[in-house]
């Protein structure tokens, strides 16, 4: 039988929780469909910060054995990063959210795929109205290892005249930064994957000020030139915004810059009620990166109530596009949709119909994924 | 009886028409409060590029004679720039949107003030549900003459690398930056608007990312310290796009970077239904600028269908924050109000349910305003 290694990273906060109901539906998928899933945990973000310190060695968010892990392995599974007790601001601090960074930037994860994708038995958990809703199928392709956030970030004390008053004071810089061939290679697989689909193309930026945007409206329309059936259209990042709440069927694939990616794919998310059930793909050069769309919410860890089908459907992302598994993707898809159908909720999805012994904790949700399979 | 000289921008679509009908209210409120506006237009925008052009001068999407009158006027009252005429991406190409742009950084409108607030005859236009929408009232506050569109912008032809597969290819570069000041004035602002309102401010940044996020954090808690009366909550952008949709009700002043308020007030808007409802005021060193927060809708200008009340109500806040004339501005949301209760529509905000004699054209609309004044 086929060997899978997959380099698994807790993170912080609800992280291990969750994470440990993906190894369990990796281990009933597995078993089904004579595959050996090997998961080996790493350290990243906050708990690699304190592991790191504890150990006396140079701290960091992101230590050399779990990027050669992830290096050597076939996919990587993480749940997610930090949490109030590392938002050290200042300069020169190890921040948890560096090792998401770092890790994306290292295996050269250039695009991050975020399927919006509603589910029936959920519909009245958004707070936008059904009728908008129904028929929303899109997905989001964000830059990930450039755009505002590898352009070079400085800060500079005392500068003269940049304080109140004119005094000394503060100045602080941000570089967004693009070369063709980032563009190129982003817009293209957001082609690639419209043609499989409704066959459009949203490009989105903010032409009439940034020059960034302006070389990728031109990108865009180069590449369209060599996708005759895909209609690309141009929209500027603010009416994307608008967009997506008074209208969001009018979207099959929109591709964007990584800081506008992170705004609209975290907005867009809210179509369906709950950042709980999004997933995202994180590809490119190395090996690829699966994850939740949701943070580590640590108000919430410890607790075994987090709900963890976000977590799962990163591994039904990881079967599609590093496995080739699309029969147990598929399958893992309809197991959770089956167990939303029959009512059962985690609490964050529930609502005041919701009976209370439908109401399952986050082991007792990955249970019934598992028993639907 | 007193004199206010109004440089009235009317620029290109749907402008002319809507800026006549605040023409319109304005002379009626005049006459009632006894006070002279004198308005005086001035080009801007595409119909600037194309008057300089005409002219055989420099072209300029901002000419001196407007510039000039801006500046020696009690207040500006614009409507809308841009349309497909005017989209030359090219280095160097005039842009209509660089009027409006200059005008800001000239007359040093360093922020922008976009209040949302629901008309209950109009809250079954939004998307969202009505049980979200009930009582939201925010103001979002923009950084308006720095950040990521005033930082710099560049574009690289035939660079070394920067092309597919390595070939020569372009690349582009925008700088976001702020001084401290920069930050700490319209931090500043925000809180003493929330001060005189609920006392919650919003400070909503980037800062796992950005270094000019994370001095705009620190400034922001230092402004704070000053404001015990006062409550700040940091937000990162990604949390605040999502929260927008999730819970509006949450906000009362949110305070933020140029970009991000691009995007987060035009996808605020979507709260109230239409676009065509919202107002803005860009306050700072010089002249005040009074604008609706629609585009020039190019595809429906010249029909006389447009709605002018989000211009009507920059009208409104014109009054409140040039003139002292909070009176007169109360008198006129009112008005607009009971226009909207009466059940008189837009086509814009019409839906099914509206009879089609109550639906009115943009001049008919303004007359029923000043009616109602
Ligand atoms: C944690 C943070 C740095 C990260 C990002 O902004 O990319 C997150 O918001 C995401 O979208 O994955
Ligand atoms: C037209 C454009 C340059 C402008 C901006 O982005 O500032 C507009 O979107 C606005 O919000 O006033």
């Amino acid at each position: 039988s086929t060997t899978y290694r997959i380099c698994t990273l807790p993170g912080d906060g609800i992280g291990p929780e969750i994470i440990a109901e993906a190894k369990k539906v990796l281990a009933a998928l597995g078993e089904k469909y004579d595959v050996q899933f090997v998961c080996k945990d790493q350290l990243i973000g906050g708990a690699a910060i304190d592991a790191t310190e504890a150990a006396g060695g140079p701290v960091s968010a992101l230590p050399d054995a779990t990027l050669d892990a992830a290096r050597a392995a076939d996919a990587v599974l993480l749940a997610a990063v930090g949490g109030p007790k590392w938002t050290d601001t200042r300069v020169g601090a190890v921040r948890p959210e560096q090792g998401l960074l770092a890790i994306r930037k290292e295996l050269g994860l250039y695009l991050n795929l975020r399927p919006v994708r509603m589910f029936d038995a959920l519909i009245d958990a958004s707070t936008l109205k059904r009728e908008v809703l129904t028929g929303v199928d899109l997905v989001i392709v964000r830059e990930l290892t450039g755009g505002l956030y590898f352009g070079g970030h400085e800060r500079m004390m005392g500068v003269e005249g940049a304080g109140v008053g004119g005094t000394r004071g503060e100045y602080a810089r941000d570089i967004l930064e693009y070369s063709e061939y980032e563009v190129d290679r982003v817009v293209r697989w957001a082609f690639d994957a419209a043609r499989r689909r409704r066959g459009v193309v949203h490009s989105v930026d903010k032409a009439n000020v940034l020059d960034t945007s302006r070389m990728w409206r031109e990108v865009a329309h180069n590449v369209a030139a060599e996708y005759p059936d895909v209609t690309l259209e141009d929209m500027y990042v603010d009416n994307a915004a608008m967009q997506l709440v008074a209208n969001p069927r009018q979207f099959d694939v929109l591709v964007t810059e990584n800081t506008f990616g992170d705004i609209l794919s975290d907005e867009a998310s809210m179509l369906t009620g709950s950042l709980g059930m999004l997933a995202s793909a994180s590809l490119g050069d190395g090996t690829a990166l699966y994850e939740p769309s949701h943070g580590s919410a640590p108000d919430i860890a410890g607790q075994g109530i987090a709900n963890p089908i976000a977590q799962v459907l990163s591994v039904e992302l990881m079967l599609r596009y590093s496995f080739g598994m699309d029969a147990a993707a598929d399958e893992l898809a309809a197991a959770v949709t089956r167990v939303l159908d029959e009512g059962w909720r985690t609490v964050d999805i529930a609502d005041e119909s919701t009976p209370a012994d439908k109401v399952l904790g986050t082991a007792a949700m990955g249970d019934k994924i598992v028993e639907a399979l």
